[in-house]
C-alpha cells in the first residue's frame, strides 16, 4: 500500500482512516461527493502534502476511473449508511451502495487496481439465530434495504475476486462510534437532551441489545488485518471479518452512561415494542474471534466509546446544530 | 392467484410456466423484451383468451409499472442467465438481474401487488462446503457475477418482504432442462454433434458433477409450493426453496446418454482441468428435502430429462441453427 484511494473520504469512518493512513506515510487520494461528508473532517488531511481531495460521485464512472489512476489499493467506505429510513427511498441503497460499488470495481478494473477493502455491516446477518454471530453463520434473510445492498456489494466484490483476480477484504461492522460520529443513537439522544434536558424519547422499549465499536479500534482492525495479510504474502481471494467489540450493551445501559456523564435525570418516554423501527434488529452481537485471532484487540469498552463520542459531540455542536 | 404477471414470459422456463398457468385457468400477462425470448415459445399462449403479451424491458420502470396493473402475483423469471460469460460484460448481470429486480419490486409497490416468486439459482452457494447443499448452508462467497446478482435480487426481495409486507417465494434452481431449452451443456453438445458427429469438445475433464431438473418438474414445484402456502393461509414473509433432482450426474454420464441416444461414438476432446471455466462450480448438488417435505416429487430422472431435451432439440433445429 503506497497510494490508496478512499471513497467517502469526508465521512465519519473514512476520514478517520485517512488521517491514520497519512500518519503512516501512505499517500491518499480522497474521493467524496459531500452529500453527507463534512469538510471539517478532511481539514487536517488537506494540510498534508500526501493528501489529495477529488470531489466526485460514485455514480459518475468516468470521473471515478480518472480519479483512481495511480492508486494501488481502494478503501470503499462511501455508502448510504442510513438503515432506518431505507423504506422511505428504496432507490437510495440501490444507487449509492449497490451501483456505486459496481462502479468502484469497474474503475479499479480499468486502472488495473486489484486490492479492495469494503465496509460491510453486521446487518447482512438479518435476524441471526446464532449469537454471537460468526462470519460463516447460516445463509441469512435480509431485513433491510441497507443490508441487502451491502450483501449485493459483497457478492460483486467476491465475484470480481474470482473472475478478475481481485484481492478483497470485507469488513462487517457493528455500529461504529467515536470522533466525527454524525448519526446513531448517541447522536440522537445527545441532541434531544440539549434541546430538552428533562425528557428523552427512546425508540422501542430500551431492551434492544447492540454491540458498538470505537472508530479508532475499527480503523486499527482494518489496517492490522490488511498489513498482516500483505506481510505474509498469503495468497487469498476474499477475506471476511466481523468487526465489533467483544461485548454488547442494552439501550438502557447507554442511556444510563450518557445521563450520568451529563448529570441529567430525564423522564424516559419509550415508544414501545421490542425494536426501534421496522427492520431494526433487537439483538446484534458479532462473533469477532476471527479478527482477534490475528492479534487485534479493541482498546476501548463500549462504555468508553460512548463517552468519547459524547465528549466529541459536546466539543462540536456544529454537527448537530446544522441538522 | 387470479391474474399473474410473468417477466421473461417468452423465455425457456417462464414460457413453460405460462402454459401451465393458462391450463389452470389463471389469467396471465406475459412481459418480455425478446432480447433472448423466443416468439415461438409464446405462440400457443397467444392463442389463449386469458393471455396478454406486453413487450417491454425491465429497465423501463414506467412501462413495467403500467403493464403490471391489475395483477395480484408476479413471477419474476426474466434474467441474464448466462453464468459462463459474465466477466465479458459485468454490467449485464447488474442491469438485467439486480436493477431489473429492483424495478419489478418498485412496479409491484406502485400497483399494490405484494406476492412475488423469483427464480434464483444454486450458484448463490458459490463453492459450497456441504453437499448436498441445504437452504441454510453457511453464508456463501460468490464465485460468479451471475450468482452475485441473484443474491442481490434475493436480498432486495427479502427486504421488501420485511419493509413493505411483501410475500416472497425464492426458488434456487439447479440447471433446468427440457422443452424450449436454449443454452447449456446438452445444447452445446448436441449442436456440436450435428456439425461434426465424429468429435466432441468438452470443457474441463468431464468429471464435473451437476444436478439437473426437468422443466415441467420445476414448474410443478413452484406452483405446488405456492398453492400449499396460499391454501394454508400460513402467514409468512419469505420462503426459500432449493429446486433440483434428488441425484446428480457427471458430465461423462451425460455424454454417454447423449451419444447412445444419437448412436454416435465421437472422439472426446477434453479441454482439461476440474472445471469448465473460471467460476464454474465442479460440483453442484442441492439438498431438496425442504421442497420434498411439501409433497412435491420430481417425475423424471436426470437421464430422462436429458433425453427429453435431446428429442426436443432434434424436433426444433431452428433453435440451434439461428445462433
Amino acid at each position: 500500500m503506497r497510494t490508496v484511494f478512499v471513497t467517502g473520504a469526508a465521512g465519519f469512518i473514512a476520514s478517520n482512516l485517512v488521517d491514520r493512513l497519512l500518519a503512516d506515510d501512505i499517500a491518499v487520494v480522497g474521493w467524496d461527493n459531500f452529500s453527507t461528508g463534512q469538510r471539517p473532517f478532511v481539514a487536517g488531511a488537506l494540510a498534508h502534502p500526501r493528501f489529495r481531495l477529488v470531489e466526485g460521485d460514485n455514480l459518475d464512472l468516468p470521473a471515478l476511473t480518472k480519479a483512481m489512476a495511480g492508486c494501488d489499493t481502494v478503501f470503499h467506505l462511501a455508502a448510504n449508511a442510513d438503515v432506518r429510513f431505507g423504506t422511505d427511498h428504496p432507490e437510495k441503497d440501490l444507487r449509492q451502495n449497490t451501483i456505486a460499488t459496481f462502479n468502484v470495481l469497474e474503475a479499479m478494473r480499468a486502472n488495473g487496481i486489484r486490492r479492495i477493502a469494503f465496509s460491510s455491516t453486521g446487518s447482512v446477518y438479518g435476524e441471526a439465530k446464532v449469537i454471537p454471530t460468526p462470519e460463516n453463520a447460516a445463509f441469512p434473510v435480509q431485513t433491510s434495504l441497507y443490508g441487502a445492498s451491502k450483501v449485493a456489494g459483497e457478492g460483486m466484490i467476491q465475484a470480481y475476486c474470482e473472475g478478475f483476480g481481485f484481492e478483497g477484504y470485507i469488513f462487517r461492522f457493528v455500529s461504529i462510534l467515536g470522533e466525527r460520529y454524525t448519526h446513531g443513537h448517541v447522536f440522537d439522544f445527545y441532541r434531544q437532551l440539549v434541546e430538552h434536558p428533562d425528557h428523552l424519547r427512546v425508540l422501542g422499549d430500551g431492551s434492544q441489545r447492540k454491540s458498538y465499536l470505537y472508530v479508532q479500534d475499527c480503523v486499527s482492525a482494518i489496517l492490522h488485518v490488511m498489513r498482516a495479510q500483505l506481510a505474509a504474502k498469503a495468497p487469498h481471494r476474499v477475506e471476511i471479518f466481523n468487526l465489533g467489540a467483544p461485548e454488547y450493551c442494552q439501550v438502557r445501559d447507554s442511556i444510563h452512561w450518557i445521563c450520568e456523564a451529563l448529570a441529567l435525570k430525564p423522564r424516559l418516554d419509550f415508544t414501545g415494542g421490542d425494536r426501534g423501527w421496522i427492520g431494526d434488529n433487537p439483538f446484534i452481537y458479532l462473533d469477532t474471534a476471527k479478527v482477534q485471532a490475528t492479534g487485534w484487540k479493541a482498546q476501548l469498552t463500549i462504555r468508553e466509546g460512548i463517552l468519547r463520542t459524547l465528549r466529541w459531540l459536546q466539543a462540536n455542536p456544529w454537527v448537530y446544530e446544522q441538522r
